[in-house]
């Protein structure tokens, strides 16, 4: 369930313009009035009020809001502004820069439905003039990458229907594959420099296509299969061997492609939990991750932040609301704010 | 260009349909009034007979015709029913069995446009209740998977624009590559297996890990950059190289990853090329290939066949339509020809 509260009467896109217009011009602009209309308008009201704000004054809404505002504020109401399929788009071109921010590309990979990500692709292209799937390739390297352009090359099928028996067998051979990861052989350490008499070539080059093996078999299993599928698989996991996939993933290798693993599962499992969990994390730190903060809420609030809400508190013993109110201050706090309370 | 022959004048679907029921009646088949009729039927037409003869006979024409029917002919008018997307569905399904045939997979991967593609998949997910993606990487291991769920799974930008640094840069990388797994380290060979005093865990592990590395790299530029990119790269790669990166490629291992990726290069520097050679190697075997020979008519006939038929004279000197004359008899045949000539 969404959270945002839109008035029973709104007035007309042209008399919200209006107001955005009078809030940017004269001495600084009146944060609180932008934050008042925009914070309590719906996508599609949002994009009248750009329509019809381009038509009056002959200018870009979101450049002039870019302008007038700075910081955190400027950024939670900018990506605030589009729809979930621009925005996406947006944060993933962002994220697909050179020093990948893979747990945005992660998300976005297997937040949505599998048609939600081919439009995010569509509009990719039309925007980018190249695809994500070249982008994310292009800055990430090894098991990382095939983890990362696989979880955003794929068109999954989206159906309910569950294979059990492939269920079954396909969670024995992830829980072999992270057993396998996590005992590293002595052959393959980077320690490992001096005479070899006592190792042959061949069981050295075995040892490491087994672990080539291994992560192949994770990556095409959470890359392929469809999310009710992959559900199954997990449950069947957790029934076999008593520990659910992410928890055994946390206790090996602790590195990127593992991470990114864990986030692409958490993602599957269930957004609602996975968010919660973001927001605990974002607002735990020394110092808040505003980064994160304003993902989730912008891109929550719309939709399931009412879920989210609920399993933060039960978690936390404290609404998201006074969290979020303790840890960050002035205009951006009123914005989020307002986006999260019902 | 297309080569199918439209009677000006075509009867009404129901009078076709009519005359279909007539020639399966009786003792034995009138293939010939079956070939006539359907051979010169448009794929509109043809699916309007296929809805007059289930309106009429309470039955699927589809499957009359494959009981009415059998061996080559009977495969050939069974691909020949179904639209273009349809049928390339099919057609994937039964190559991505576990005795995987990948030249039918990469040519639908590499042949079809960006959303062709992509509306095979949608078919997919409906006709199978799966995806192409996961039915493809279960039957599948190793740099030979990798390389085919990529070229499938990927959603390339169409467009034309062309980055030329870029094209000049990964020219350079795929000629490293391609040199890099040509010249295969003495310590990666599979006969090494006693001791190996002078050589360390370390070198080995690296002379590995570099031509994973390099797999990786051919596999990204191929299966994510788009057609006019990687057209742009094939011609940097020859002006700079003196010999086209296919001709490169089958000088190094032959083996069913590296046929794969000859494929998939030829069938993204020119389809018509391609199916033109496929024509040739089909007709030149001990033993046609009719599997071919059906697959390359049927799916060109309303398409490009004109085009394929005038490189395949170039070339051989001798026209299609004679070479399909000699090489195969009877009914097929007859049917094939009728495709083929103009």
């Amino acid at each position: 369930m969404a959270t945002i509260r839109v008035p029973e009467m709104p007035p007309s896109p042209f008399e919200d313009a209006l107001d955005l217009k009078n809030a940017f011009e004269g001495w600084g602009t009146d944060e609180k009035t932008v934050i008042g209309i925009l914070s309590h308008r719906d996508e599609g009201q949002r994009k009248k009020i750009m329509s019809a704000y381009e038509e009056l004054y002959n200018e870009n809404l979101i450049n002039r809001l870019e302008k007038e505002l700075s910081g955190d504020l400027q950024e939670a109401i900018y990506f605030w502004m589009f729809d979930p399929i621009e925005r996406s788009v947006i944060m993933a071109n962002i994220a697909a820069r050179k020093s990948i921010d893979y747990q945005v590309i992660v998300e976005i990979a297997c937040v949505n439905s599998p048609d939600e990500l081919l439009a995010i692709k569509k509009v990719y292209h039309a925007r980018y003039k190249q695809s994500l799937e070249e982008d994310v390739a292009s800055h990430t390297t090894g098991d990382f990458r095939k983890l990362l352009v696989a979880l955003v090359s794929t068109y999954r099928y989206d159906g309910v229907e569950i294979n059990e028996t492939l269920a079954e067998l396909e969670a024995k051979t992830l829980h072999n594959s992270i057993v396998a990861l996590e005992s590293i052989s002595p052959y393959d350490r980077k320690e490992i420099n001096g005479s070899i008499d006592q190792i042959t070539a061949e069981i050295l080059r075995e040892s490491i296509e087994q672990k080539s093996f291994h992560h192949d078999e994770i990556v095409r299993i959470l890359s392929t299969r469809s999310r009710a599928q992959l559900n199954a698989t997990f449950n069947h996991y957790k029934d076999e061997y008593g520990t659910s996939i992410s928890k055994d993933l946390s206790t090996s290798l602790s590195n990127e492609y593992v991470s990114a693993l864990r986030i692409a599962i958490r993602c599957i499992i269930s957004p609602q939990k996975y968010y919660e969990k973001v927001l605990r994390h974002a607002m735990k730190k020394a110092g808040t991750d505003e980064d994160a903060l304003t993902r989730v809420i912008v891109t929550r609030a719309e939709k399931d932040l009412e879920d989210i809400k609920e399993l933060y508190q039960k978690r936390t013993n404290v609404t998201l609301e006074s969290a979020v109110h303790k840890e960050i201050s002035g205009n951006y706090k009123k914005f989020l704010l307002a986006l999260v309370e019902e």
